[in-house]
């Protein structure tokens, strides 16, 4: 827990110092859309040249994608206490669409926010008039995509995904090329194809209009496949403080979006200062805060209660809700015979009240209303997976394929009301049982965005739960899930820790990256391709800055050669200087290029006969040692 | 590098300490087979009884297989300066067609033996009188089993595979069962189920004739999915003891062979003590070391200098060796266009001779002699992909492949010559490039068992290359890949240390266990369901114990709630004691109980005409918050 008292929290907040560090070799870029205040943000690896006796090589920098946002950029001034600058304001006034309500509709957050006693917690800049749609008027953008409106938005991810490959035009003609399945992947994605596929519901671009700061994103099955970081208090441990870094801190290794899932104290200030520092869209749970305010007792959950917790959050800007409205009475009892029951929290809530009522889950029977809701923020549904499994004997079963149909009935109703809407998926799932889980996601539920927690395709391995699960999720990724949820080594067994935060999002970024691979991504490979060039060219500081993570790269990489010496060292520490392999390769390139052209034709024309030749002829021709 | 000066080692080396604790809550046992030494060491992990209303509920100890030799029996006493006991001598004389010979075969070897300055350095009981087939004899597992011998190492295997399954039957009825291209796994592995496999060539049990104490273990695709750690000194780093440590620590965490691929100091005298202290095979690479008799230099080796190095290590009791006889002249133009060439180390030492002498690969040229050799320690070819892909763009190319159907005619050369034989595998390779490779291997090398390195699935992440490969040997390993070689943290950027081994070993541990249970072995998912029931009962100390990793699972737990008294706490720090999915459950389980059968029924026949009608009564119903 944090050393520093929450009640100070408001004057002294800082930023963690890890998440401001510009990356290594790197500038920050913006990419220009039809008008300057799109300005879309990447991250430009500047690479050494080559240097053989060949002569220079000049390696173009590398472009990659940047869920970092303005933490990264030298230029701009952090303060956590005052929150990012709000690049999407102008957007959302242009439409006309939106009003500024008088004050925060919701009861409890006009409740919290005149509580003296916060003021120390609180975050200082607080919107006191959040945006809401005008009445009778629907702000999502799969309303302005049936209409045929490309949003700035949509020209916005739309450049995003495209990390300016028109530069690298020449590198794609020899890399491999996946299929998934069924998904079609354009060569260039433009802001007609992106507007065309949140039509169509197979993307979403969550953006919450009381959330101005962000830095738009889609995901869709047809795009590059995004992962979340989870983060949140428990009763147990943390501050908010610390919550902040875990998401500054997730960003900066990569997290595409970031789920509030905190059940203790402050859950309402705590994502304040998330959501108003966090260029990345945020998703939360409200059941878990609804359930709080009842003091733990699911039974006493109610509709009237969740539904101010929906605007309540939705006012302070969460970009998508998982909700899990698919949790039937009927589904329940094909839980008992299972090995690990419910492990969905938002699932197991939901089931006791529906028990306890005997009444159908009030998210259900009251989903158009909160389709209202949705379609008044431009809130995401993530549409939960109360019942996913929570072991590998669960896998696949009656609950979660029933669940499974329910949701692909809900997603069909929030099309209707042109909500955008993901689904949730499991869980754990042996490797052999996954593809279905895919197929059937796409058939049930019309193709709408999956979104899954791994799967972790065994059991056996707490502390490593971030293995098991990045194994299962780079399967589902190439299938064609389009974001995966992060699991923590500390899965299980914990909450996870800043360090954790970190072992977490790189694992997804992992299984992110080998399923745009195997998908067929143009472009995807590279950035492999500019790692494994540098690899062999002993190129160690572009290796670094070029990975992942080029901290810890460079922190192995030193225990062994730390001498800066070694950074242009034509040799590693696996074997040596007189013992490497990519060293007697460039070698028998070099000896190749020495003998000329004739030489390699002559190898390629005449060898096999002359292997047989030298067969017969036998041992006495060779060299004595 | 080891603080102890290695010329004490002899007196002074003791076994690390990590090594020998007994794992927890469990006990070493031993299954006899068909008569008194056979003796099969297996884990049990003895499971505390879960208590709940219903009462107490006794949860059978479960079974695991054990990698750890000696080292955790408490009965044994570990003298690493001593080395094992010799538990395959009696199988040995037994079979009457071996010899002792009167001093090693090899001319290094003697010479090594006789140089007093080693005296400090060298392994104390070295055997002065290796094994050899008596002439006109062939002393292979693979001989015995085409002449429809059952060698005790066949039994011993047969019982090690099935893990006292018929303890569980009951268990097993409701467990998935995957599948894998054309695996058959039997219900039960039968010694004669073993001989058939090993004479059709589709499982190997390396165990040469000087390695006695061995604890046999077998690799082929229709048993479980085997693991190879990785250790071995280079000329910048470590010293003998540290390289022992790893093996001991290595088989502890669950390493079933380990290679020992040295290539700085005292080759020969670290193999010695590793061999002599090591209950699993013991792998090499004797290009490398052939390649520092001759300093480094490749086109100084010879044939001859080859042979006998291979001789050397046979009579120390190396059980497989990796052979780079696929390398051909007419395969190195094929590489010249690779973003990264060559990056076998033995490949490229190949293909550097081939060059240089303007002659075939003398591995091929002598294969058949080799096969004498092999055939007359029973030492199993590995043969190695010398021209594997090191990098996303090379994978599944002309090189690779060319070089994988010459792997399948020495194949067949091998086993004309009754030379047990695996065939080494890649390295780089998206996702969807996989099955193309274990496919291709089936057919070129008529199901040989397959040993590959990951693959790794992407490029990108240096520092966490255990993970990026995980991912690639998991899914091989579901499509029949009988044994998968770590890649630990380190991977091209240094030398892996003991932490680092452990690293590897548990990713691919967990890569295996998911294959297996995706392959569909019976009574794989035994485990799983036994940490996942201990998980919805909060038996923590018995997640601990069944986990991979019992260590880190405790530490991560208590890292949150450190007390004894939430041990058995029924709930963790993820949600705090008012908030449990799991505790919601058990609660949903307890009320449906108490509800009676009458209440289940209703639940399960009724819902869906109810939910119907509480959605028509509408929100009213509801009680209030």
């Amino acid at each position: 827990m944090s050393a520093i008292p929450e009640r100070l929290l408001r004057d002294t907040a800082e930023v963690d110092k890890g998440s401001i560090q510009p990356y290594p070799n790197s500038r920050k870029i913006y990419v220009q859309g039809s008008r300057p205040d799109i300005r879309v943000p990447m991250r430009e690896i500047i690479l050494t040249d080559t240097h053989s006796e060949a002569g220079k090589e000049h390696n173009p920098p590398l472009t990659v994608y940047d869920t970092s946002g303005p933490y990264t950029d030298p230029d701009v001034t952090i303060d956590i206490r005052k929150g990012l600058p709000h690049i999407r304001s102008t957007w959302l006034d242009e439409r006309g669409d939106t009003e500024r309500l008088p004050e925060h509709s919701s009861e409890y957050g006009r409740r919290r926010a005149a509580d003296r006693e916060l003021d120390g917690l609180r975050f200082a800049h607080c919107n006191p008039r959040p945006r809401r749609a005008r009445p009778g008027r629907n702000v999502t953008q799969m309303h302005y995509a049936r209409q045929g409106i490309v949003t700035p938005e949509m020209e916005f991810v739309a450049i995003r995904e495209n990390l300016r490959l028109e530069l690298y035009r020449e590198q794609l003609a020899s890399q491999h090329r996946g299929a998934s399945l069924g998904a079609t992947i354009p060569e260039i994605v433009t802001p007609e194809f992106v507007r065309d596929e949140i039509a169509r519901g197979r993307a979403v671009i969550p953006a919450n209009i009381n959330h101005p700061e962000l830095e738009p994103m889609i995901i869709g099955r047809n795009f590059l496949v995004k992962i979340n970081g989870n983060l949140g208090n428990s009763a147990l441990a943390s501050s908010i403080e610390e919550e902040v870094a875990k998401m500054t801190w997730g960003i900066r290794w990569g997290s595409d979006t970031i789920m509030d899932l905190s059940t203790g104290k402050n859950i309402h200030e705590t994502r304040e200062w998330i959501i108003r520092n966090s260029p990345v869209p945020i998703g939360t749970v409200p059941i878990y805060q609804a359930l709080e305010k009842v003091g733990g007792k699911a039974e006493d959950l109610s509709w009237e209660l969740f539904r101010d917790t929906l605007i309540e959050q939705a006012e302070q800007g969460v970009d998508y809700f998982t909700i899990h409205a698919g949790v039937l009475l009927r589904h329940i009892p094909l839980t008992a015979q299972r090995v690990t029951g419910i492990v969905s929290r938002g699932g197991s809530i939901m089931a006791k009240w529906c028990l306890a009522h005997h009444q159908e889950n009030f998210l259900y029977t009251h989903f158009e209303e909160i389709c209202d809701i949705m379609k008044s923020y431009d809130v995401t549904f993530s549409l939960g997976d109360g019942l996913r499994p929570g072991c590998i004997a669960d896998a696949n079963d009656a609950a979660q394929f029933g669940e499974l149909e329910v949701l692909g009935e809900l997603t069909k109703i929030a099309w209707k009301h042109d909500v955008q809407t993901i689904i949730e998926g499991p869980g754990h799932v042996p490797m052999h049982l996954i593809r279905e889980n895919m197929e059937k996601q796409l058939e049930c539920c019309d193709e709408a965005p999956f979104y899954t927690l791994g799967p972790l395709t065994t059991d056996i391995a707490p502390g490593y739960d971030h293995i098991t699960s990045a194994i299962g999720a780079a399967m589902i990724g190439w299938y064609g899930c389009a974001m995966l949820c992060y699991v923590t080594p500390k899965e299980h067994l914990g909450l996870p820790n800043r360090d954790d935060v970190k072992e977490g999002i790189i694992a997804y970024k992992i299984a992110a990256h080998a399923a745009d691979l195997a998908k067929g991504h143009p472009g995807a490979q590279i950035r492999d391709d500019a790692m494994s060039k540098a690899r062999f060219e002993f190129r160690w500081e572009d290796q670094f800055a070029i990975g992942l993570d080029p901290d810890r790269a460079r922190e192995y990489h030193d225990e062994t050669l730390p001498q800066d010496a070694h950074k242009v060292a034509h040799f590693c520490s696996m074997c040596g200087p007189a013992f490497c392999s990519m060293k007697i390769t460039r070698e028998v390139r070099e000896y190749a290029r020495r003998q000329g052209i004739s030489e390699q034709e002559a190898l390629q024309r005449g060898m096999e006969e002359k292997a047989v030749e030298f067969v017969k002829q036998g041992a006495d021709l060779y060299r004595k040692a």
